[in-house]
């Protein structure tokens, strides 16, 4: 059964999406392995032999180990769905694919975080360039919808959109209409609906609420 | 015909580096076109169709337009060489191939731009953790080599290891023996070497040069 290291207050969150996304259920198809990080212990020597990065989320099927969310996007699509929530690998709709899932962590995240603590950067040095341009890149790659591959939903929009949905949701990208209409698609997938009925009920099981 | 946006003191460096270990030769299986960065081309109307990040590289393969160096590699690695240079999608040695090739842009570099800056981040906050951490991943990650999957040389070393050579060069990374000796192995490679004399070849041919 896959392993997922797992606190519902971060990026393993969207990784229960995923999991969901793919048909899997929790107890049969995956189960999740809570890290309580008030005690720290990702910091722990136990987790760090897992992930020296002490990052969550971690995710363990077999003899696989991945980290780094959009690795763990691209690993179970490619692995569990492919030609379905993954182009196949001969499908020219893998470009934007694989461009649009590298485009979260490397750019977005990183031009938001810039852009959020008022420092300076070289745009031409950095590789999350300038906010500006990241804004632009943002906005056409949603374009014209429903998903970023038009009509096809894949799980690019998970790992584009759950980063999206996060810095929407902290002000730390402009709540535009074109945002928040594709977060409101997003929002009312069933996959999503359950992966977020999941994250809360271990928020109320763990006692994290605020 | 593979056309590579293209100029060599720039990420697209890597990219004929990744070509050239696909066995691809300039001139038959990939032509480049040259990007000038000093006339601000990759600001051009034109350009930003094809990458509204006004960065390069950008590689289009007929109908497929890929941004984003470690998509370039990931999306040129399944394409062109399944089994060899990228795992098969049901090898488990997937998962740190995926994990290492999102490492770089993701994780290396901006925690390196951080540091270089003498930026104050919350790494509990940020994607890309700590420096400490960062390092830390990056030694586990080369770990006994040669490579970063042991005995088999993939691409993920040339997405993670251009990100790596890079830092090192410019002291962004310290120069740690376990570092300068992975990029002494990256060196020796044949393509990469043949990718660094084409790079030389446009300097030369641009009056690049300092």
């Amino acid at each position: 059964m896959i392993k997922l290291y797992h606190h519902p207050y971060s990026r393993a969150a969207a990784a229960v999406w995923m999991l969901e996304e793919l048909g899997l259920e929790e107890g049969t198809g995956y189960e999740l392995s809570f890290v309580d990080l008030k005690k720290l212990e990702q910091r722990s020597d136990a987790y760090r032999t897992l992930n020296p990065m002490a990052k969550i989320p971690t995710l363990v099927d077999g003899d696989a180990l991945v980290t780094e969310t959009g690795a763990v996007g691209l690993y179970l699509a490619d692995r569990y769905s492919p030609g379905h929530l993954a182009p196949e690998l001969d499908d020219p709709a893998r470009a934007a694919y694989l461009r649009w899932i590298l485009f979260g962590p490397s750019v977005m995240e990183p031009a938001a975080a810039t852009r959020a603590s008022g420092w300076e950067v070289n745009p031409v040095s950095v590789g999350w360039g300038s906010w500006e341009a990241m804004l632009a890149a943002t906005r056409a790659a949603i374009g014209e919808g429903p998903w970023l591959l038009g009509d096809r939903f894949t799980m690019a929009d998970v790992c584009f959109g759950s980063t999206l949905r996060f810095l929407v949701q902290f002000k730390m990208l402009p709540p535009e209409p074109l945002f928040l209409d594709y977060i409101e698609r997003l929002n009312a997938r069933p996959a999503a609906q359950r992966a977020a009925a999941i994250n809360e009920r271990v928020v109320a099981e763990r006692g994290l609420g605020g």
